[in-house]
Parts: C-alpha cells; structure tokens; sequence
C-alpha cells in the first residue's frame, strides 16, 4: 500500500495516470494556502469536476476504508486537506462544514502567526491562541486533524499536548538531519509521536540534507535512523510534491495576499522558484525507488510497508470519524 | 411512520420535543428562503449545534435509511431543503456542495422569477431557463429534488418534463379544491405526479378551504379524493408548519432583500402575519389528527400509511443519491 501524506501537483490527467503507475492508493492533496472559506469551496468544486471527469483514475477519499475501494477498482483516493486554517476564517462552524465536505487534515498556520497559532517564520512564538484551544477541540470533536508542518516549536508541542487525538506533521524531516527553518527538532518530533502521531517525510529539495542532490541513500538513511530514534510506527512519506506548478504558485504559497513585498521563503532572490526535484524522485511513479532504498539500508518487509502506508492508513481510520460521545 | 415534507419552525427544544410526543420520525426542513451560499452555511452551523446540543431528540437526515436510525433509537430526522434556488447562487458547482452538506430539496423558485425558473407570483412565466436546464440536470446527477411548490405553471410542468428523476410539490393542495394562487392546477399535478413525483398536502391556511376554519374532514375528504384522481402512491403530507415564528418571519419569506415594499404575498394589508392554525393542527403533536380523520373518510389502513408516511419514505430512498452512471 502506498499512501502520500502530502502534494500540491498541478493537477492534470497525466498527473493522475502516473499516480496509477505508480500504484499510489492515496493522496492528501492540498485544496487551501491561503484562501477563504468561498474559496476553498470552489477548489471542493473543481475536485468535483475531476472526479466526475476521470472516475477510472481518481476517487473522494472520506474514510481509511475508501483506500481499500480505490485498490479495489485500481483508482487512487484524494484526501483534502488545508496549510493554513483561512478556509475557516473566524468561524468555529465551519470546522464541521469543511469536515463533512471531506477535509481531513487542517495546518493550525501556515508559515505565520494565524488566529489559533504560530508559524515558524514569526520571531515570536506565543502557543496556542484562546481560538487555537477551541478549534483543536472541535477539530477532535469531528475527526480534522490537527497538521503543525509549517508551525513553530512551542506552538506544535502545545498542540501535541493540548489535542486529545493524535496529530500530524505531514510534511517535514528532522532538523538534526538538516538544520532547515521547516525540519523539526527531536523535541517537537518526540511530542508529536509521544501523542501517537505521524510524521511524513518530505522530498522538498529545501527539506533536505544537500537539497536537491541528496542521495536516496541518505533520505533512506535518514528514515531507517529516525525509525530508531522515534518507533517506525510513527512514521510515513509526506512528499510535498508540487509537480507541474509554475513559479508564480511557490510566490502564491509564501506571500498570499498577506504582503506587498515578495517573502522567499526557503527560497532566495538569487533561487525565488521551484528548487528541481532529486532524480530519484520526479513523480508519482518513483515511490518504488523509496521503497527499494528503505530496503537496501536495511529496513524489513514489515519496516518497509509501513512506512510506505500501512501507518498512514491506520492513522487514518483512526483520526477522521467523530470521536466517541 | 410519520414524514412531514415540509416545516419552518422557530426551533427550540419544545419544537423537538412535541415532535417526539407526535410520532414524526423525519421532516423536511426549510433551512433558505433568500439566503446567499455563505447564509445557508450559517443555518447548516445552527444545526449542527443542535445535533450536538440534543442528540436524543433529533439527527441529521441524509438517506431514507436514517430514518430507520431514527426510529430504532426514537428521534425525528431532519432533512433539509430551500425554498429559492438563491443558495447555489449563479454557481452550478454549488448544487453538489450543498447536497454533500445534507440538502436534499430545492425549489427552482420563490414566489419571483430566478435565474432558473419563474414564480407564481410573476405575471408571465417564461419556463425554465438556460441555466435552469442545466441545474435540473445537475441536481439529478446529485440526487438534490426539484420542488416547484412555489413556482408557476408553465415552469412547473417544463420541470416535470426536463428532469430525469421525479419531481415534487413538497406543500401545497389542489386548485380545485381550494383556487389559492400558490394552489396547483389539475394539468400541474398531473405532470408531477406522471413523472413518478409526489404532492405534499399543506396545512397552511391561506391553502386550505376556509382557511382556518376549515375542517378536518373536508382536508381529509380533499386528501381522498386527490388520491382517487392522481393515485395514493404519489401523495403525502407537507404542512408548512411555521411554528413559534414571529411575524416578521413571514415578511422576510415574501420580501427577503428584492423590494423595499411590503408584499403581502397570501396574507393583505389587514391580514399581514401568520394566519392561526387550523385547531385540529396546532403543531407536530397532532398528526395523529390527520390519521384518525383520513380513516374516518373511508381510506384503509394501507392507504393512510402511504399518505402519512410510507411514500416519502420510498421517495427519499429512491432520488436522494447520485443517478445510476
């Protein structure tokens, strides 16, 4: 079973076909940076129009036992998801509305301070806002998972405690591996998986140890290593894959509506865009390639299926129904 | 079984409670009169706090079989619907936002002209739209209902002929019996009720012979007599139960934000408000009423099911999912 934590393609039929190719059964795909409430609606809608469109490829993913329809019928299962809690504005209600239009996982910020959180970019981080609280709440009350890949330390360990449902960081790899601004230290990838949440691992170049030349030994290595150190049972892919998109979208990702100036991000005025892929990973038909490197540094069978999905879909069949009353 | 196809109630606990005491275990909620997108969502928050505040009383209704849910653990399903197409808006990708949300009926028009279909209060009824074609298409892909309860004739029976699935007039009598001006013509119930679509009988004054004085066995002699004319499997009770509501409630129905006039829709200058229920049907406690009269004016014990409750039951099972592909 091979199941993505994270992409932000520009999604296309050729896209869907490689994640055929690729046996990918499942994506969580995600439908909001920085958008209001209407206007992830209207992303909801043009994912509407594709699965209408490509009913052979792709399928709605609601519920880990969707993941099994989609293997059933040689589809791949969409699970929507936000980087930054916009779509609900000031509006606990709208918690439930996006969940029961199929949201699975929310970042509680993006890379800035927002109303229930803050963002690893901000100088200062206060925790989780009087808003955060409430949100997380009802967040657990109706199975959204709390995300925290683009938050900051303080802010994710107080989610990570606060939360009485496992969270996520869906998309990140430790800090101590390469010290990147988004790569998260021992103690916030410890309160996460302590809670009995799921780190994914990253292939964004910046997220990685010598970027886009990094060795898929390494990145193997590298997961082998933090399976040790944190238990294999915690861990997935998340591979913030953001295939096809055109630089003017990474300039959308960090800069919003929020500023006049352009923020690079992970970037550099030198290297404003895309960072290119390692060739070991330029799409949806290279997820083979993780998975014969786990096993050549040594991963088992059962290592290997975990972390290529087997964690993520039973943290999914846990995490997105209403918790018990 | 007890269905009701249509109520907008000031709704409180009592509401829920009465409807408990009268055996009604599903109703067709009203939840739009002239509400945008972003309104309608607020009144799905409002109940979704009131699932959440009396889990014992009432539940969410998406599919027939929740009615069996409520009823194996005695609460009333509540299904909604709009009475104006005004919450999709001129967004034909909102009609399946809304139906994954839990609508299940929606009137193509108020009493005006909309953008897909005219009113019964328009001079000339032009008939469905361009884009009126297209959303009763969509909607029939969905599985979200046509009601014309308030629409003209013409547009009416162009609906009845253009929609692939059956149709409904969730709350209104025959013009024969009582010559209101939201009443429906002979040749109108015929094209709903051919196209395998179902009338749901109102007890709202302004639609019954009388009034408010009118009889319980004339209504349920009224009832019979339809039955014999257009066949008891297409008939049902709607009755426009606005209960607990102010005054001004009725003028936002007529009025909502297209006029700055008072338009006194059914009632007049003198009359203004909500007539008084007629006092054999003073709220959800007496449906029972309607029973005992219906077998008083000779139906049989098959008969009076259906009507009370039996068809819209196999209605709802039969046109509130996607279409066959």
């Amino acid at each position: 079973m091979r199941i993505d934590g994270l992409q932000y393609a520009n999604w296309s039929e050729k896209i869907f076909r490689q994640m055929r190719e690729g046996n990918v059964d499942a994506v969580h795909v995600t439908i909001a940076y920085h958008e209001t409430f209407r206007e992830t609606v209207l992303n909801f809608e043009q994912w509407n129009r594709w699965f209408e469109m490509y009913p052979d490829l792709i399928m709605k993913g609601q519920w880990a036992s969707d993941i099994d329809v989609a293997r059933e019928t040689g589809r791949t299962a969409i699970f929507f998801g936000f980087q930054n809690p916009s779509p609900i504005e000031d509006d606990i209600g709208l918690v439930e509305i996006l969940h029961t239009l199929g949201a699975r996982f929310m970042q509680l910020t993006y890379n800035n301070q927002s109303l229930l959180a803050t963002g690893c970019y901000e100088a200062e981080d206060a925790g989780i806002t009087r808003m955060g609280r409430q949100v997380i709440k009802e967040m657990n009350r109706v199975g959204l998972v709390v995300d925290m890949s683009h938050s900051a330390d303080r802010s994710t360990i107080e989610a990570a405690e606060i939360s009485e449902r496992p969270i996520a960081i869906t998309h990140a790899n430790p800090h101590v591996w390469q010290p990147a601004l988004r790569n998260k230290k021992d103690d916030v990838i410890r309160a996460v998986t302590e809670n009995g949440g799921m780190l994914g691992f990253s292939l964004y170049p910046h997220h990685l140890k010598g970027k886009s030349d990094c060795s898929l030994t390494d990145f193997c290595q590298m997961i082998a290593d933090t399976a040790d150190r944190f238990g294999v049972a915690h861990l997935g892919i998340g591979t913030d894959l953001c295939q096809d998109q055109p630089d003017s979208i990474v300039e959308w990702m960090r800069t919003g509506r929020w500023s006049k100036e352009i923020d690079f991000g992970e970037g550099s005025a030198a290297a404003p865009g895309f960072p290119p892929m390692p060739p070991w990973f330029q799409d949806n038909r290279h997820f083979g390639n993780i998975e014969q490197g786990l096993r050549e540094v040594g991963m088992n069978d059962d290592e290997v299926a975990a972390i290529m999905g087997g964690n993520w879909y039973r943290f999914f069949s846990e995490n997105f129904g209403p918790s018990a009353p």
